[in-house]
């Protein structure tokens, strides 16, 4: 497929290690979340009929780069679309958040899981991709994303959201040979839906380990680090490996190889940089709760963040998704702060 | 008051920084979770009803030390009480969590909290802790506690539990004086409270900051540290400061000079000791979740720890409360572990 010739490649440089004028900037969540355009299309839609219908994930997608500005799209989608194509169904309540009626429970239902040909099973998500790219115009790059294997089997495990995840835990440390199996075929359809994303047009690509920092440092090796290297390595894009709360793996993370590596606000840009040196590009790090802060302050720190972090090898980004009730306007500072950055 | 000879004062020799034949033991949220018979008083009572009658504070108090032989007791209590005496009511909604009906908004709602007489307001706490002692005979230590200001700030804005507590956040950022007033006049209180405590009999003292983890680390050096710091100042015993998730503030932690830091266990042992040396008492890091693990597990991983850690200047403890369905004999084989050291 033919699709327009990009205009805006800060990201795609940033990524590469390349000098760049100013750093790149988009937020995570940036997409379906907090515009009150996209409050509408919640009213008329389901999310999963928002998902699942390519015109509605472009108007989604494309919203916040012609609302505010920003230097690269993500896809809108949601993370918990894996397990469905898993045959684990998921109910996104209004109010309350993913309920799964059914969950693993055992190493015979992690065996009896099958790895989708994910082209069939998630082949709205690629529908997407090619509106979205066109409808973008090669105005920024296209950003493509899925949940890491850890954080996908505390869904499929827990059967919706928790503070602690504790009965995802229970799983692993009571039955940890179901867990591998879970866990390596989670793997492997994120492997193949990634490559399908790619192929369909995503020209960077997001790999979120939201609950990762729940897990003790050796946990983590055991129970996410070994697959998130397996999708890194299978990367053909520019990519970002972002491990929420995983500050005491920093260099675990970066010897994945990923271009680039995602922190959150607890980690300050000088042990950012101290851990992960200047040959990786690092991602973050704005507490969204800031951005209710008047506009003066956002600009400030802002300003601020990006001296201390320095403007090449560095993608502006806040450290976790945006707020839905952050004013647009003061997300628009956050934005033009960085494209003012001198 | 003439309250019995204390016989097992490991704790306390801990605190202090003596040789030991073995660390101490006890659990966060040792009272009043896990024990079965602990359920039954729960059907009989409301939470305020357990926290206000002086015998059942006692009996819920010292059940783990008979039941599973922890090194010390911790009282029954909640960190809400506080923000109770400042005149802002909380409801225990079973299965839910807090609810404040009124909750801080504004610099006059800040300013308008008086500091209550803590021997009035909160008297019930004092006389729970007289009739533990009692109960006690001097089996174990009893250590008493508060909640940090910036976690009671949490509650007092937000109303409630939240994973990332924004609309606190957004009261500080929006409004930082209402915030520091508020902040004043918790830390005032506690302080108070915290005396009273002592003066009521309670051996050691420990303050949790749960929400700390939350902020980056220059928020948290404006809206948490500065109260810390004056009541671990105030403190006259034995005392430990636990700031869940402020793995970035572990320098500024102790140079509070409390005798004790708790750590989660996102923290390894070597960077506890490596940040915080060997001249303080750490405390901790135990994943609660880990005590769904098979025994034999339980066991290795407790040896383990106290190796890591080394036997001195430690107390062994989870890195967060203990979760509520743990089994009883999970638990005690952790108790155990702990005391066949060597």
């Amino acid at each position: 497929m033919e699709f327009p010739k990009l205009k805006n490649d800060l990201l795609l440089r940033a990524l590469k290690g390349e000098i760049v004028e100013r750093p790149p900037v988009w937020m995570m969540r940036q997409a379906g979340r907090f515009l009150p355009d996209y409050m509408v299309l919640r009213e008329k839609y389901t999310f999963f009929e928002r998902c699942e219908t390519p015109h509605l994930v472009s108007e989604i997608t494309t919203m916040p780069i012609w609302q505010v500005g920003t230097d690269a799209a993500i896809l809108f989608c949601d993370i918990l679309v894996v397990p469905m194509a898993l045959g684990y169904h998921v109910d996104m309540v209004p109010g309350v958040g993913p309920r799964l009626p059914r969950t693993v429970k055992t190493l015979a239902d992690a065996e009896a899981i099958v790895v989708p040909d994910v082209e069939i099973a998630l082949g709205y998500v690629m529908e997407g991709i090619k509106q979205t790219r066109m409808d973008l115009k090669g105005e920024v790059p296209l950003i493509g994303f899925a949940g890491a294997p850890w954080t996908l089997l505390c869904y499929m495990v827990q059967g919706k959201g928790s503070k602690d995840f504790s009965e995802a835990k229970r799983f692993c440390f009571e039955q940890p040979e179901a867990a591998r199996v879970l866990l390596q075929k989670i793997t492997d359809t994120t492997i193949a839906y990634m490559k399908a994303q790619i192929k369909a047009g995503a020209q960077a690509f997001q790999l979120f380990d939201s609950w990762a920092g729940l897990l003790s440092p050796d946990d983590f090796m055991e129970f996410s680090y070994p697959y998130l290297k397996q999708i890194v390595a299978e990367c053909t894009v520019p990519n970002i490996l972002f491990a929420k709360g995983s500050w005491y793996a920093l260099e675990e993370l970066k010897a994945t190889g990923a271009n680039g590596i995602g922190i959150d606000w607890a980690v300050t840009p000088e042990m950012a940089r101290k851990v992960l040196g200047h040959d990786v590009t690092i991602q973050g790090n704005f507490d969204p709760s800031r951005l209710y802060a008047p506009i003066p302050k956002i600009e400030q720190w802002t300003k601020e963040m990006i001296d201390r972090f320095g403007k090449d090898r560095y993608i502006v980004n806040l450290g976790h998704g945006i707020l839905p009730d952050v004013p647009v306007d003061h997300a628009r500072a956050f934005i033009n702060a960085v494209k003012n950055y001198s």
